[in-house]
């Protein structure tokens, strides 16, 4: 592993956007969202994915400076085109509006159409939560969930994002792909030459497999639940429920209409759909907060089956993830992520992040 | 297995309501449900739930003549005591409320304390659907689940539902346990002397187990997901989220709380917690139903992994199970249900259903 410091990992993430045209609020939102995956432990959705976004302005697929506007509204929705802007752009725009929607009427329902990846959606959430509001996040993306019987795919990895404040500085963190794993996972057992755990992903037979490659290759993640017998239908119940939050309401493309998952960012437009919920729990019974934080503190003390393993609410590890590369004041990298990022910083013209063993 | 006419079945369930004092409106509804789920397919939360409703009442802890009513209320939010009605009672109520706000702002959100046991939660989010609107239905139950790593119980099987009207006649419909399965596939196993599938539930020791008696005295389910490595935290999480907005929001019983599930129906009310939703389609981008329809028949005719099992949309199991019992006019039932059911007549001086061999 090699380490960067925080500041300059996000120095690098705004540069390379500045580098193919994003103008320096797009940029910096973007790296924000980036940079809080690493911080995380949520790599794959972290520094990983710059060259993504980076290749999709280049080519013209992405168009970073436009600007999102609402196309239709009442006191508690809205009906958003994000008019291809990046991800954290659109979800930024419509997160403040829900926000304000919620704030006035107790819950907003928004749909986004026109937009492209918006990262790890936790952060969406987060965002109402740091308001004091229940925020939830969903978005669809590119086909790769094999549904249950299937040798093909047909839905995203569409997570799933709730996020809730509570008292005593304790807070709900839920941000979950309806996959059983997320594709970075994959991808990363995939950069660290790994084999995938049961579960995860199908070959081309439609069988399970365990080769990371050939899991890559074929794109057909199966669902939470895993295989029917262990109710993996489920999962692909609730990344279906997302895709009807997500693209079959907002009228981006959806489902099997989106196009194969890219990392040349060549192509039409993604035009992807997101959903955000904002929910003010002031609106139902007194004492949401300290309920929750009963709940959380609750789960943590339960006894463990391995004595070695704690119970952990949802978003322990996330928290723990941040509090230590917050401390350190870097974020660790695998070897071959350092490299790729070197060839960007080449290929932009940008300066290359300081690294360091360790 | 014994058939029974769907009308006398629904005659016998009203009759043993009203039998320990519920009034016609609140036996017919409450047999409604209860029917819905036979029909459905769902046996465990059919008529094999009406005794428990019924003891429920006799024990006083349940009053369902009681009135439910809106104790806040926004443009689009509710806050509601069900004053320890029925389920159905208190569902219809809410739900109704649900879609009166979401026709005139976009979207409702509705959560209720003081409630009882409400069956099936599809049947909830089917009443918005009836109406042309997107619904989805939630419920906290009895603490059952085993948190991930956990030996102990701390949520419920705490379902989620979501149901949405398609064009073409078609149909999304959605409700699942956060548990691999309902509580009631487990006494279903145990009433059929059958061992359990993998993944489903754990013993006293924390680890997985098969045995469907030893599952049920133990009552530690496994949420959706399984085990750590396939990712059980998350239907844990999802449990958690269901929570959220039942109990912790409606400032009900909640989580660990929640009385153990009682099939004697004695001691304090339940003071469950239920969260409604709806959400009007037509806020969003024109085509909704088309759009959903055209996912639906994608995924049916997705190409199998095995030709024999044709890939499934989200409720064709329930939809064939209706139809089938529909054609028939009867409702199939295992002979231990059938000897209980007549039990409970005797014990309520109710005529009791007239039962055909198959």
């Amino acid at each position: 592993m090699r380490k960067v410091m925080i500041a300059d990992a996000m120095r690098f993430m705004e540069d390379c956007l500045k580098a193919v045209g994003c103008a320096a609020k797009a940029a910096e939102q973007q790296a924000q969202l980036l940079i809080q995956a690493d911080r995380y432990g949520h790599p794959s959705h972290g520094l990983n994915r710059l060259e993504m976004y980076v290749n999709e302005i280049s080519s013209g697929s992405c168009m970073p400076n436009n600007k999102p506007k609402v196309l239709r509204e009442t006191a508690s929705t809205a009906w958003i085109d994000a008019n291809n802007v990046l991800g954290a752009t659109a979800s930024h725009y419509a997160m403040d509006v829900a926000i304000n929607k919620a704030k006035e009427t107790g819950v907003a329902w928004v749909t986004v159409k026109g937009s492209n990846h918006n990262g790890m959606v936790g952060f969406w959430a987060q965002k109402a939560a740091n308001k004091g509001l229940i925020g939830m996040a969903f978005t669809n993306t590119s086909p790769l969930l094999a549904p249950t019987r299937s040798k093909q795919s047909a839905l995203g990895t569409n997570p799933i994002a709730v996020v809730a404040p509570a008292a005593q500085g304790e807070s709900f963190y839920l941000d979950m792909a309806t996959t059983a794993v997320a594709v970075g996972k994959i991808e990363m057992q995939r950069k660290k030459g790994e084999p995938l755990p049961a579960g995860w992903a199908q070959g081309p037979d439609g069988r399970e497999t365990r080769d990371a490659k050939l899991a890559f290759r074929t794109g057909c993640l199966m669902p939470l639940g895993g295989r029917e017998e262990t109710s993996g239908y489920k999962g692909f119940g609730l990344a279906a429920m997302v895709e009807l939050f997500c693209g079959i309401s907002s009228g981006s493309n959806y489902g099997h209409h989106i196009r194969s998952w890219t990392h040349s960012g060549e192509g039409e437009p993604a035009n992807l759909g997101h959903c955000f919920v904002v929910i003010d729990p002031e609106c139902f019974a007194p004492g949401f907060r300290e309920r929750l934080a009963d709940s959380i503190l609750h789960w943590r003390q339960l006894a463990p089956t391995d004595p070695e393993l704690p119970v952990l609410a949802p978003g322990d590890k996330e928290k723990a993830a941040a509090a230590e590369a917050d401390a350190k004041g870097t974020i660790s990298y695998v070897r071959q992520q350092i490299e790729s990022s070197a060839a960007l910083a080449k290929r932009l013209k940008v300066k290359p992040m300081e690294v360091e063993m360790e």
